[in-house]
């Protein structure tokens, strides 16, 4: 097929380079443009403008949030202004349910085709093509838009024909794996203050009832206090428990472990702790503790 | 070795019969003498009494609560009072750390020797000698006991030459699969209410970054709404979690995840839900939710 | 003076009426123009738009929310559009710290002058002239608004010249009471419980240590369970300490009790809230204790 | 009347001298009998044991915890051991409910009678005889202590003819201080990172809505950081959350607010606040927000 893809950040590059490799062609569009040049190298065209970029019958937005989407969606020159009827927006980033469902309507209203497929995976599994999908959509546009997500992931799962349920699922994926965060920081900081070590605490955890490679990454974080470079940096943390706070209160659903993730994470930053990886929150009970 | 097994139920049937399995001359004891009949058939020795169960080796207990334990090692004919010098207290029920510390003090000074060793898993694995065990005790004794642990378990974990070291972790760990129910609970009602289907939803789940059985386990039963009959009854899961908060409150940890859960049973049983299981408590953000 | 006034609920009809009682030129504007012939009957002239209520040397707004206020202020014939330069809006409504910044500088750009007053007092106090008024904005601004603000209150209190400050403090009050009223809920769902008369103990505490107006109204219509007619609906509750916490977050200040207060009031209002007072908060307790 | 006055720390001192003010006959016992000299002084009898305080018709305790009161009452030569039969123990400490539900029965085993009269008021009140007493107990027993108890406070409330529930009352209302010191300190950080100056705002709090001595007390103390010396210091605060939560969990109610206030006190005490006042929790919420 040929597409655009706009959002070249550390997992756009990644997504982007396997679209090409899987035959597709591909024009890519970043606001800093040498971030494009290593998938230029690979065989993607260079669009100096959004709009360029929403030339063929799809074009995927991987970007940081809300604000960032927006502006590519709707600002002049934007993706709901160049892009053909009938043609595909797919959305990649972690956004609002309020977002997607504007954009369901707005792309609804200009003849186009929207779907959200938030993506699953830390940098590493966007560049080897092993992230896990989550699509929702119009089942002929998921249909049509299929070939593109198995080229980027191992997986897609599709959750349902409404566009926002999919990023509903992204933002409570999120919210699980900080939960598993702050599990883990209040455990540790109880049994290291109890005298236990906390790598060997962790080891028995993970070679028993807590197998999943989720435990054992941010264990390790935590249990070496290693936060810094980030892998996902704290205010994406904090952005993704606002917006699942945010969807919940639509919904009036109360979610008081996510209420205590949201505090930890202000608590976090009112600190300093802008630069530090998301699982920085799991070093939190140990401080209150003194331990 | 000749050994003594008191507390016969769920859980100390199968550790007992594996001990037996093993080739050890056993002795059980149960309050309820029924309930050691299948165990006599396989080679058990009824004791009449808990001295009785004290003049071998070694004594296993394996009891519902800290009342239980004390009843039984500190009463009127009791393990203190009835173990020989240099015999060792093998104690794998969920107690208190504030207990095993104190019989840890109380075996010392009698001249026996005191193990925790709590255990991981639930009844099938008893019975099927794939728990996990988390051992504490000084080196020698544990090394003793490591024949007997081999037996009822896939694998020892040796933490600490401090009993109370291993109580500690299995109150964590039992904190940390309450946490898993909570977060569940929590996710599943957000997406249900938005439109998600609870098991396709639980399926992506445990796929994708929440593999480990604890996921699985649990999910189900949540999204089932299957809370019946309780393979850890709700009070049960209510003790371990009020063990942990204490605890963590003599070590001037705060929990506040722990704090929540500790909430979420109390609000589980002032609704009627002691025969429930422990999973119910992840019934009840739908609750709130009224989803 | 002459000035206008716009939004004439139950808080802006005592508010105006305190108005031309005290002698100012007063027109009126309200969507529903009804609600504005018992003050044309005392002397005030009416508007047909908001433009024509922004004739004079200042002009009130006491409306609902952010919505309203923006869609009055920046509207199409709205007040930045219609205000003389020189003149001054001055904003009562609870709205968020972000829109009164907003507001601050959008009314400077423009030429104009921005005071934030909101009060405190239910609308017997509004009609009364017995609201406490809080001011925010530039000294001049608030000495020439002052004869306007005496006349509807007992007590004005300059706390800032940035009017944001004004709201915040607002919005900190409200949380303040909303604290009283869990607090409350609380504990009268325990000694309820616990087999004490719920009148007789909150007469011993507004006889002893709880003695302000606050404990004595919020604590009469938690003990009856009096929750309709609405006095201030949950809603309106609910937004406030959303507003709160969104202050907060802006200045990476975390509030526990506000986000149980938030999670308090998404629980209300999914079991069908809406209509009951804010109060009704203060029923949750003893409903999650089946007391 | 004859009696005698076990405990004279800062409140027993000043409520033991209005007893003897009041012209009762009144034998004085301290674990430290220098603390007995000035009482001596004012007409006090000294008594050398427990047993020489429990000779007349009724003997008052007023004693730090649980343990202090258990042992006073159940211990060799203890009040149980020595009160006459018909005679009265008056317990004015702050007892956890389940102690108190013990002593009713005990002393009825006895052939004596149980009265609970926990005071509210800090030491000067105690010394001045203003004091708030509340009740619980059987009819006649509450009549015979009434000019005791009259002689002590300003006021006294008969809250119940179950003793415990005078002490349920008295717990929740510690809790209630508790929160209002919780509340103050996430406003007043708030605020005062708003830049809001915090004693100005407090002058509005409680020149409005929170008139209550309690706003000013505690506000006073938040605002000024000022939590040394202690006048009620954090671990008897610690004490009195845990026992309010105690008596919660027995009757099963949740008290989330409660729960956050815990976790408020194990954090100060971690920080070695062992020696501040107990409104020293109302200066987490700064420290949280780095303000």
């Amino acid at each position: 097929m040929k597409i655009g893809f706009i959002g070249l950040g550390q997992m756009g590059s990644g997504i982007a380079a396997n679209l090409i490799k899987a035959g597709h062609e591909v024009t890519v569009y970043n606001r800093t443009a040498a971030k494009a040049e290593p998938l230029v190298k690979e065989g993607a065209k260079l669009a100096k403008s959004v709009a360029e970029a929403c030339k063929g019958d799809a074009v995927f937005t991987m970007l940081a949030n809300d604000e960032a989407v927006t502006q590519v969606t709707h600002g002049d020159g934007g993706i709901l202004a160049s892009l053909a009827k009938g043609a595909m927006h797919i959305s990649s980033s972690t956004i609002s349910v309020a977002l997607s469902e504007q954009l369901t309507a707005d792309h609804a209203a200009a003849g186009q085709v929207y779907v959200a497929a938030p993506v699953f995976g830390r940098p590493a599994a966007a560049a080897a093509g092993q992230l896990f999908v989550v699509a929702g959509g119009a089942p002929d546009a998921v249909k049509t838009a299929m070939p593109l997500l198995d080229a980027i992931g191992q997986k897609t799962f599709v959750i349902s024909e409404t566009p926002k349920a999919a990023n509903l699922v992204k933002l409570s994926g999120n919210f699980l794996i900080a939960a598993v965060i702050e599990s883990l920081g209040e455990a540790m900081a109880l049994v290291s203050k109890g005298g236990v070590d906390k790598h060997q605490y962790l080891d028995i955890l993970t070679s028993t009832l807590f197998s999943a490679p989720v435990y054992k990454t941010y264990g390790d974080l935590i249990a070496s206090e290693k936060f810094e470079p980030a892998g996902f940096a704290a205010p994406l943390g904090a952005k993704d428990i606002r917006l699942a706070l945010a969807a919940a209160e639509e919904l009036r659903v109360t979610l008081p472990l996510a209420s205590l993730l949201r505090d930890r994470f202000i608590t976090l930053l009112a600190h300093g702790g802008d630069k530090l990886d998301w699982s920085a929150i799991g070093g939190l009970a140990a401080k209150d503790a003194a331990a």
